[in-house]
C-alpha cells in the first residue's frame, strides 16, 4: 500500500506549481484536463507518492465549489490498495459511508472509489487500484 | 524528497485507527504524547510515508482548536527535505510566509519548520529534515 496522491484544490495551478517546482525542485510529470470532472490536474511525483494540484475549468465544477465553500486546501487523499472491491466490501460491512459502491474507471488506468468524509474523520478518501495493462 | 506524513486532526485517535488497522491492515509504529503540543500522535507507516492521527490531550490544545473551528480533517502535510535551512531561505526570498523562521527540534530527531497556509494554497506545510544520529 501507498499514498497514491494528495489532491490540493487551487485557484491557479500554474501559480501553485511555483512552490513545488522552483523552491522544492520537483518536476510535474503530467498536466491533464479531465473534462468530465471539469478539472485540470498537475501531477507532481514526490517519493513513492505525489501531489496533485486541482484547478477547476468551470465556475460550477466540483473543485470550484469546494474552494467557494472552504477556500483553497487539501481536497482528498488517494490510497492505493491491492483489491479495491474487497476493501469497499469491508468498509461497507464496517459501516463506512461509500460514495461509490462499486469502483469506476479513473485517470491513469486505475479503478477508483470515494468514501464520504463524514465516516472517515473529515477526510475525503479515494481508494484506487491500478488495472492490468494490455500490451 | 518524500511526503514524511499527513497529519489528521481527530477527536479520538483509537477510534480513527480502526479504518487504517482493521480495514486497510496497516499497523501503527508508535503512539506518542507530546506534552508541549498537548497532542497524542498515532503514527501509521504507509509506503515511504505515513498517516499521523492527532488527538488533543487538552480542550485548549492546537488540535482541539482546529477541530472546533473546522471539524476533523487533514491538519498539515510534512515534506522531508535535504536542507531545511536552505529551503526556508529560498521560501522567504520568494515571499512565502514562514511560521518558523529558523528550524526547531521536532519529534523523532528531526528539525522542523512550519509555513503559513496563507501563502501555500491553504495547506499548512511542515518542512522536516532528519538530524544525524549520534551512536
Amino acid at each position: 500500500m501507498r499514498i497514491a496522491h494528495i489532491g490540493i484544490a487551487v485557484k491557479d495551478a500554474e501559480a501553485a506549481l511555483m512552490l513545488y517546482q522552483k523552491i522544492l525542485g520537483l518536476e510535474p510529470s503530467s498536466i491533464e484536463t479531465v473534462e468530465s470532472q471539469r478539472v485540470k490536474t498537475v501531477h507532481i511525483p514526490i517519493g513513492d507518492s505525489s501531489i496533485e494540484l486541482l484547478e477547476s475549468t468551470s465556475p460550477d465544477g466540483v473543485v470550484a465549489k469546494f474552494i467557494e465553500k472552504r477556500g483553497e486546501g487539501i481536497h482528498h487523499i488517494a490510497l492505493e490498495v491491492d483489491d479495491i472491491r474487497d476493501t469497499l466490501e469491508k468498509m461497507k460491512t464496517a459501516g463506512f459511508q461509500l460514495i461509490d459502491e462499486t469502483p469506476r474507471p479513473g485517470a491513469g488506468n486505475k479503478l477508483i472509489a470515494f468514501i464520504h468524509p463524514r465516516s472517515t474523520n473529515g477526510v475525503l478518501i479515494e481508494l484506487c487500484q491500478p488495472t492490468k495493462q494490455t500490451h
